[in-house]
């Protein structure tokens, strides 16, 4: 197994981008990163392109050969992943056995997703695919009700209040208002959360991560030749999957994500590297209480312990461990197939030292958490700065 | 890189599956898959699923995770892949490439689709996907008119006849007779596929391949360890891929599948054979002129000579290359994600001997073509008997 290193990353705003349509948002994204990499398209060798429903949101399949096409790539092999909102986090894993198992050496990843072109109601129905459609979306469920029973099992196990998840929301948006690639831009109170518009009780509308447009690539190279592209080149030094049964109702626990829980271990072990190590992370914060049983599965506080230590600061920017730097899923928005190469970008701008208002004082080591439906898929990263 | 072998294969009856829906096809050939490899739902590392459109056919995205659960794989990584028709062989590659570089032992790639519980409009529109949405589609054309150009200019440089395209389906049908697993078991003649209704001239309902449910499930493991699962492993002699643009507009010419040709002199440079050396193939007929552009884009035949040596029966049961015993696209149906998977599951039982009725009397070193949208992806295998 080789190293991995990323080279190259290429962002757009997220948000609703009405002006652009999933090509545009791919070749932009996409330039941006061969740019960074200073590279030149015939040298790329494969391309994996994610998205999670962009023939449901844009009639669209096959969007790996369109992203290869529409940065110019002439007749590379290229190949989508799906696996929800995991599948950023998914495609990146995949690019990276490819350059660790030795079968490429310069690899181009990219996730997008067009939410915005449809209706709310369209876009929620086809969000309901990352569950399991024949017995559980189609009994009426939708995915805020499955994580509004999540939350409400939290909170009567560990006596998590909605101001604790409300406090989520409060530091994600004080990020996002330092990120020029951000939807909202806006800081909130926790007031303004508890009494924003239920969506499914405890969960408000400022407890839900936005429909987004948007797309981000990283181009990834062996750590060996990873200086010929980029002066700060950024080692993969752990990539971690995992799944569980897509239906919540099957799960052995509701207050957990086991997915995540062993694909963080793995990441750990293979990183040679515990919690405490972990300067930043990105994490998947579909929805507040995501991010709180994030924390505890990913071991960086006790199970019941999170939601207290997120309200009192200690997840905030520049705290012991800053957490969702970019704004995360809440803040920065949630284009689906874009996000987990998305928080990739943005732990690579931390550790490179790029990430200007919010940059984390102490960036050596960060992790990204991607996980998709209700846990049925679990991807976990740690990045280095390379020696 | 490391020798790969195929040691379990399962595969689901082709056709309008009323009884059995996505998981329940899934479940069938996964269980038979691993019963035939002789292992332990333990034993399984990582899943590979392909679909091309399940949101759009079913609801179901996430359907990697959705087929570990079906399986019984507890917690494995689970990764959906799509490119259009060519889901399948794509899946299969991306297998086929984390055994060969090291990165897992026991890899489990299935493909599915379930299509008929949508109506034959929404399947239509479903698999405009393929190609491109805004551009190409939306414009208004289909995928039978965009292979119906492609045929129009093919009889317009080479002479091609009608007749010529209409053997192609007799040929496939008279295969698929022969399948217990077909979804059309019925001989047709010449003058039947002429006299079918007209879709976009010049093809006709008998030129284009159906729409169907079905799955099929293949176990991949290290050459060197595959008999301790299989008395008769099959050996991934090679697997390669290229991409296109996506829309038929922007091709250098109409007349071949660039895509298919530098996958398969990238197959025969490394399986180290000649288009001479290959036994059987299954080829991506998902209109009957797509075969004949296969056999030429694969070296079979020289340029505008495909069409007449099919007529004239060069490419039948046990002559000398026999092309679609399964039946091909066109006998034994479409499932589009299942496609791929399925053209290994026929070269594993013909190079096994177990092909019946339609086993290829020589058959040592067969060939798998698969083919995504109108040509943006392809990809080809070599699998030969291991020694």
């Amino acid at each position: 197994m080789r190293d991995v290193a990323i080279v190259g990353i290429g962002l757009t705003r997220f948000g609703e981008r009405w002006e652009h349509g999933l090509r545009e948002l791919m070749a932009e994204a996409g330039v941006k990163a061969l740019t960074d990499a200073r590279i030149e398209s015939k040298d790329v060798e494969i391309v994996y392109g994610s998205t999670m429903a962009s023939g449901r949101f844009a009639g669209q399949e096959h969007v790996a050969a369109l992203l290869a096409d529409q940065m110019g790539l002439k007749n590379v092999p290229a190949v989508r992943i799906e696996n929800a909102c995991a599948s950023g986090g998914s495609a990146l894993r995949q690019g990276y056995l490819a350059v660790a198992g030795g079968i490429h050496d310069i690899v181009v990843v990219g996730g997008v997703e067009k939410m915005t072109d449809v209706t709310t109601a369209e876009a929620t129905t086809a969000l309901g695919g990352a569950g399991d459609q024949e017995w559980e979306l189609a009994q009426g469920i939708t995915f805020p009700g499955l994580y509004a029973l999540m939350a409400k099992r939290h909170m009567h196990e560990y006596g998590t209040t909605e101001e604790q998840l409300a406090s989520v929301a409060v530091k994600n948006h004080e990020n996002a208002s330092k990120n020029k690639y951000a939807q909202f831009r806006k800081k909130i109170t926790i007031d303004d959360v508890l009494k924003s518009r239920v969506v499914s009780d405890p969960l408000k509308v400022f407890d839900c991560s936005p429909i987004s447009d948007g797309a981000a690539v990283v181009v990834l190279a062996p750590l060996e030749k990873a200086r010929q592209y980029n002066d700060t080149p950024i080692t993969i030094a752990a990539s971690s999957q995992a799944s569980d049964t897509l239906r919540l109702a099957e799960r052995e626990k509701l207050t957990e994500v086991k997915a995540a829980q062993i694909a963080a271990s793995g990441a750990y072990r293979t990183a040679k590297v515990s919690p405490k190590d972990i300067n930043l992370a990105e994490v998947h914060d579909c929805f507040t209480i995501a991010e709180i049983m994030a924390m505890e599965d990913l071991g960086f506080f006790e199970k019941g312990k999170a939601a207290k230590a997120i309200f009192e600061g200690e997840t905030a920017l520049n705290s012991r461990l800053s957490v969702n730097t970019s704004g995360g899923l809440k803040g920065c928005g949630h284009p689906v197939g874009a996000t987990g190469i998305k928080q990739a970008v943005e732990v690579v701008m931390q550790l490179r030292g790029e990430a200007g208002e919010r940059q984390v004082s102490n960036a050596e080591v960060g992790l990204t958490h991607n996980v998709g439906g209700s846990g049925a898929t679990a991807v976990v990263h740690i990045m280095k700065r390379s020696n």
